[in-house]
């Protein structure tokens, strides 16, 4: 089973936009056993999108369309597809209740452009999920088959995962159940990890599966990815349960989560687990902390809140060791919220955060965690512009904090 | 002039890597007045890396190859071009050393592997500029020309600077300049705007020059492109200058800034300009918008501070409005970091933020913005998961704030 994507829009082909779509799209479809040989952009003019689709038709089982489904006149994604397929297109009237129903309920008038939006080639059919204005279509074309995606990333991924991906899997009659782990590591280079992993994956590289993968994902952490293949669904998983064990077992702490598992997510959901609330005061790094905390504590009963200086207002002593400065701001947290547990980032008194898009030597920070009486501090060098600088120090904090409470 | 590019590497397929060079090189072809009307990612396969060459090569003037000239047995787009160009690969002794003083100068020793780099098909010439050990290529196809860089965006910028977008310039004997400006934003929808400019986009339909194009953007807003072709660079600018004049006049304030500015740039400078400072209090964003301020504000003398509550804590007082608890809470703000100027987001009581990953039903916001003794409130409705609810309360807030500073 192959599936092509055609990215589309003048857009892409300018720069305007950088197309993370069709990246996102080629790697669920590997994930989900299907192969994808070419990725194609092609600007908003007909004759040149009705080339690439003919074309991905020809050579591939399914495509895969991204983009060109909005309001305005450069929107001709449907007016395109139903050329491919050899149909006019109709006005689906529920569709175009659907598109009012969402402007009135954002106390808007749908503009007379958005019916164009409800215009389906005949024979093809909207995709059910449909979390914005533009509707998805699936487009059979002999045993073939189009599939048209709004290119709001969101919109799209929404599609792909309630709708496209198992209608694929479904065609390709595939028996092979495919299952991945990501294990999210910190702390430890991408060379570091390979060279501890070197004898097992030189021992899967005979035995052909599963399969180990490295995936450097800067301020994410490096990725270790375990790729499982079976007859059925059972058996990869359990494949992957034990591989998963063994890798665990080789890289020790640095793994701090699974799959989708940030670091925020991993640090709130063991706090919750023990029951401590968290409060932060942040200097140099303005309130990302907070706001990762923030978005991931929904229920809000761990993190309390966070102090959020300028970028000159470092709190702490003058004096004072940085590792002393950043307890001593990690206590005011703590006293400030109320809470169990207080934690805070600090900086040389001689260093400032370098300016925007400028790469300064690498610069010091110290770590403060304070858990009821208890206090811990260390520093660590970090690389960096002044952004990647910034969340390098939240995910150091934090993965300092989830070592404390492990330890 | 045409020119296609070519990606090169099956990670981009997987998207185990973002194709970012495409972007830039068609962003920098179209600035140089060069079209790119296609651009296809393909695996490291001989035979589909030879198609997709031999196909862009028919239907353009000039192809861009980038990636797979590393020193691996999977980096062969050296001998695929041979095989378009029909001809053999010979040695650059020359270029060898080059490669061998380059890891000499780092201390290290040159692999055998990394003299497959120096590998020249006849006839083409390498590219002067060589920042890393990945020589770049100029091969000439009858007069046609295919390029040839390396993967890393560094190494490819400094080849596409250095020679081949002159290179191009040069064959294309044009002397068109290409001006483009970004209008951003806020306040009305992409249909909305096209129905405002539509009597001028079918002026300039007619016209053929400027061009305007439309570019939906999320939470940074909805972008107006301008593009003006002239002659000289003069006429260019001056046809962009009046056209802007002109689609401001019609857009009125929605209008924010311009090319990359973001909506915190806009505001964090206007402050600077009247000398005025300022204070948060942030329930539901939880931070995002303090991180987005200090990030622009790198000096520091704006924004102050941050009170950031967790997702329960919304400050205000019981049984008032949700104008007037704005207002309240945007007073703490002023008060806490004894700034001139005080904003906050409030929600109605009854509300709380949806959950990740949900689609709630639109949710009122209630924005407060206190400067000196004034006080200013308004309330709007929000979509969008948890996150997208979040990152448009805190545009709303700053774009009420950069209105309510030039009223």
């Amino acid at each position: 089973m192959r599936c092509e994507v055609v990215a589309i829009g003048t857009e892409l082909l300018l720069g305007q936009i950088v197309d993370t779509n069709s990246s996102w799209i080629g790697e669920h479809l590997a994930l989900a056993g299907i192969d994808s040989i070419f990725q194609v952009k092609v600007g908003d003019n007909a004759d040149r999108m009705e080339f690439c689709i003919r074309q991905a038709l020809e050579r591939s089982d399914a495509v895969i369309c991204c983009g060109g489904l909005g309001p305005t006149q450069d929107d001709i994604t449907r007016e395109v597809i139903a050329r491919v397929m050899g149909v006019d297109l109709h006005r689906d009237e529920a569709i175009v209740e659907k598109i009012r129903h969402m402007f009135e309920s954002r106390g808007r008038v749908m503009s007379d452009n958005n019916r164009r939006q409800a215009d389906i080639p005949d024979g093809a059919a909207p995709i059910p999920e449909m979390p914005g204005t533009a509707p998805g279509l699936m487009c059979p074309v002999g045993d073939k088959v189009i599939y048209a995606v709004p290119g709001v990333p969101h919109e799209m991924r929404t599609m792909m995962q309630g709708t496209i991906l198992a209608d694929l899997q479904r065609r390709s009659g595939q028996t092979t159940a495919i299952r991945s782990r990501v294990l999210r590591t910190w702390g430890n280079s991408e060379s570091g990890l390979a060279e501890i992993l070197a004898d097992r994956i030189d021992e899967l590289d005979v035995l052909g599966n599963p399969t180990l993968a490295f995936q450097a994902s800067g301020i994410e952490g490096i990725k270790v990815r375990i790729t499982a293949k079976s007859a059925d669904e059972a058996a990869a998983a359990s494949i992957l349960a034990s591989e998963e064990a063994l890798v665990r077992n080789l890289l020790g702490d640095v793994v701090f989560g699974i799959d989708e598992e940030s670091m925020e997510v991993v640090v709130i959901d063991r706090m919750r687990e023990l029951g401590l609330t968290l409060g932060v005061v942040e200097g140099l790094t303005g309130g990302v902390l907070a706001a990762r905390l923030s978005e991931v504590d929904v229920a809000g009963n761990v993190f309390q809140g966070a102090l959020v200086g300028g970028a000159n207002n470092h709190a702490g002593e003058a004096g004072a060791s940085g590792e002393d400065r950043a307890i001593a701001t990690a206590k005011t947290a703590r006293e400030t919220f109320n809470t169990d547990v207080g934690i805070a980032v600090s900086l040389p008194e001689t260093l400032v955060a370098p300016p925007p898009g400028q790469t300064p030597p690498p610069g010091q920070v110290y770590l403060g965690v304070v858990i009821g009486d208890k206090c811990y501090s260390t520093s660590t060098a970090l690389p960096g512009d002044r952004n990647r600088f910034r969340n390098y120090a939240v995910i150091n904090l934090l993965n300092f904090l989830r070592k404390t409470l492990s330890s």
